[in-house]
Parts: C-alpha cells; sequence; structure tokens
C-alpha cells in the first residue's frame, strides 16, 4: 500500500484505494490526478501477483467482480471499475463534474469519454492485432495504423477538442482553457494526460501540429493543468509515474518524417 | 423523423430525439433498446447528409458539439453523445440504473462499459488498421485479429460476464439472468444486444461456445431479454434494424473452423 499525497495526514481513514498496476502510469493515472487535483487522500494497492486475481473474484473483491483494472475502492467498501465510471462516480464527489448539475456532468462524461477514446486508439496504434502479443510481433501493421493515425485519427481528435474549447460559452473569460464552463473538471484532466502521452509517443507528430497555430485552445489547457495547484504539486513532487512501456509508447518509426 | 412505439400517442413533445445512421442499428440500437424496454417515446433524426456537419457545430446543436454518432437530444434541449454517457444519463430516469442508488449505478456503468468494450473490440476484428479503409484493404490482417479474438479475447470477456451472473448474491432467486440485482438494467441491454451482434459476426464459434455449457447463465440472460415485453413487441413490429455492414459483420474467413 502506498499513499497519496494528503493522505499523510489522515492515514488509516482515508477511504480510497486505487488498484493498478505498479510501475506504469497507465490508465491508473486518470483516477490520480483527479484525486491530486482535488487535494484528497487516497491509497494505492499495487500488488501485481494478486491484482486480476482479486478483481475477478467477487467472493474477494465484493460484487460485482471486474474485467481489468484499475479499480476503486470507495468509503462504503464497494470497487467501482472502469476509468471512466470511476470518473464519473468520484466527480460530483471531488466536484470536477462542471457546476450546474446532472446535464452538465453528462457533458463531462462525454468529454472524458471522447479522450479516452482517444487514448485507446493511441494504444492501439502500437498493438493493432493483440495486447496478448509483443509490439514487434506487429510491427509491419502498427506502421500502417500509425499513418492513418498521424493523418486521420489525431486530428480528428484535435479538430474536434478545439472546436469544443472555442465554442465555450465562457472561453471569452476565462481564456478558452476550460473545456466546460471556467471550473476545472475530470474532462480537462484527462485530456490533460492524454495530450501528455501522445506527445511522449508522437514527438514530431506533436510539434508539427504545434506549429499550425490551430489548436492553441488545446495546448493553453495543457499548460493550465500542469500549472494548477495540485497537479504541480504532484507533478513537482517525482511521484507522477514517467511513460515507458504502458499505453503511451514511443516508437521513432511510428512519428513519422513530418 | 421517424417515430419510436409509444410516440403514436405522445406524438410532438415526446421530448427524446436520437440522433444516427439511417439503415444500420449500429450503436444506436443501445439507446433505442433502453426506450423501447421502458416504454417511453422517442423519435429519431436520421438524415445522413447533415448529420455529422449538425452534430460538430455547437451553432447548431448547443454545447459542448459532438465528436460522433449516437447523440440524444434531451426534453431541456440539451444534446448528450457518446452511448455509454447517453445510457448513464438516461438510466435512472427510465427505471434502468438498478435498486440501490449512486454505487449500484455505477456498477450498472461499470458493466454497460465493459460490454460495450466487446462490442468494439468485436469491431475492430473487421477494422484492425482503419475505420476509413475497406475490409478487402485490411483482410490479411483481420485474419490475425481474428484468430486472437476467438482464442483469447471473446472467452475474456464472456468469462467475465458468466462470473458476475453467477456471483449476483440474488442469483439463486431470480434465474441467474441479471448482471445486477433482480431489475433489467441497461448493462443486460446492452449484454443483449452484444451477444445477438457476436452470434451474428461469428455463428460457428458462438455456437460452439454455447456447447461447452460454460456459459448458460449469458445465454438465459439473452433469452429472457429478448422475451421481456417491450423488447419482444419492438423485435415482432419489424423496426428493430437487421445486422449487416455496420458494427458487427459476418466474414466466415474470421469465424474460424471449430
Amino acid at each position: 500500500m502506498v499513499d497519496g499525497p494528503a493522505a499523510k495526514k489522515q492515514k488509516k481513514d482515508a477511504g480510497y484505494v486505487l488498484y493498478y498496476w505498479p510501475g506504469i502510469p497507465g490508465r491508473g493515472e486518470y483516477v490520480r490526478l483527479a484525486f491530486e487535483y482535488a487535494g484528497v487522500p487516497y491509497s494505492e494497492n499495487l500488488d501485481a501477483k494478486t491484482l486480476v486475481p482479486t478483481l475477478h473474484d467477487a467472493s474477494k473483491i465484493g460484487f460485482p467482480p471486474h474485467f481489468a483494472p484499475p479499480a476503486l475502492k470507495l468509503p462504503s467498501g464497494k470497487v467501482i471499475s472502469q476509468t471512466p465510471a470511476i470518473l464519473n462516480h468520484i466527480a460530483p464527489i471531488l466536484g470536477l463534474a462542471g457546476a450546474k448539475g446532472k446535464e452538465e456532468r453528462s457533458s463531462v462524461n462525454q468529454l472524458v469519454l471522447t479522450a479516452l477514446d482517444l487514448c485507446n486508439e493511441t494504444h492501439d496504434v502500437h498493438h493493432p492485432i493483440a495486447s496478448e502479443l509483443y509490439y514487434e510481433d506487429q510491427k509491419e501493421t502498427a506502421l500502417d495504423r500509425a499513418k492513418n493515425y498521424r493523418e486521420n485519427r489525431l486530428p480528428k481528435f484535435l479538430n474536434h477538442f478545439q472546436a469544443v474549447l472555442a465554442s465555450n460559452p465562457e472561453g471569452e473569460s476565462n481564456g478558452g482553457s476550460y473545456l466546460i464552463g471556467s471550473r476545472t473538471t475530470t474532462a480537462d484532466l484527462v485530456l490533460f494526460h492524454v495530450l501528455d502521452g501522445v506527445e511522449f509517443a508522437f514527438p514530431k507528430r506533436v510539434a508539427a501540429i504545434k506549429a499550425t497555430g490551430k489548436y492553441d485552445n488545446i495546448f493553453t489547457l495543457k499548460e493550465r493543468i500542469q500549472n494548477e495547484k495540485g497537479i504541480k504539486e504532484y507533478i513537482e513532487s517525482g511521484r507522477r509515474g514517467k511513460f515507458s512501456l504502458g499505453l503511451f509508447r514511443h516508437y521513432p518509426e511510428l512519428d513519422g518524417d513530418e
């Protein structure tokens, strides 16, 4: 069990426990960022050996059992899995679901899901045939998929998020870097991390995209979030895991030439 | 605009409008099944020519704009997209979010997301490189991906849903065909439709899986749902779209030999 930041003050009874793989940020990071931003304590269960057998077994984890990590134990003892389900559950508790009630919360959920779709598609570039196989065994296909990702998919997602930011009715007064209203939501935090991962994986492609000047709101959002109080402290603490061979991977041959 | 079933009684002011592609069940079907089961009126906007330009443009659809259909206009005028966000929004309104409050609603959301992951992976078998390309242009890779899907991914998902059904504490009294509690939820409806699609796409593989007797609860759920009042009427009305060349596709060469 590893303690989250504020956990030092409020140790044993923090109540939230994140179950995830050790050593990679992965999808667990989306959950961590929400707690870190909000300054709410959480602890982690990172035992790779028992993780999946525990999550699969209702007699150990409670009902219903889970397909895969991340999973979050709530203060009640109930465990929720599926990244967007976890985020949608904790967003109103952590003040990250917008300011205007149920329908706005669903808009936040919608944007989280679309940002996670970009995350999934970025992963599938290096594993187009099977996550059960090595990259090297599907590299030829990955090259084809990467080309389509660079030319079609990534611009499609960025055009969407730029359009959301640019059409936010509160954008003129808040600098145009909030997906919903003028408060940080889980959607901002997820998009921040996905952009960070995409930039790690495709540095040349992202540099070219930045240079177009067509996506300025998106890169302003990224910079804003990494300087927000809880997130800045988290990054500076050194506790934030580094990208390596997880969801987001840097293979220069997939990054193209432009 | 095409009217849903109960819409006849309550025409103009039904309030819910589904935006989707015409001619295929697709992801719109998950939304339709929720309304059909609940007997709540909805209408449809199936104009393929204006669908995407409308959804992308906040000046036409309201804020935030959308990445892709399906999208649902709520009675308030607000539009929500992303299938799981739509379902999570309407589930409590339609009585499909379980009986035990917020945490159970999140378990339903979790199971919906996992069933939709199976849907997405089933789609990606026939489009492993790019949804922008024809099947014929990625058929060789599809054959490899199909083998992994049949041998690893599909059994992994079915083992999970069988484990959920078999460990439902209310399972002994309800016949073991409810994912959560003893009431139909959006999770049951989504799993029903995904199973139907998987059986359409991989008939030989599903027959072999059924014959093992290891997944009886799953197939009992499928039969139960298709005989539930609203769903039975919907199927018998002929309004339910047929599978063809949408998300779920039958290519015999992907179905394997067993």
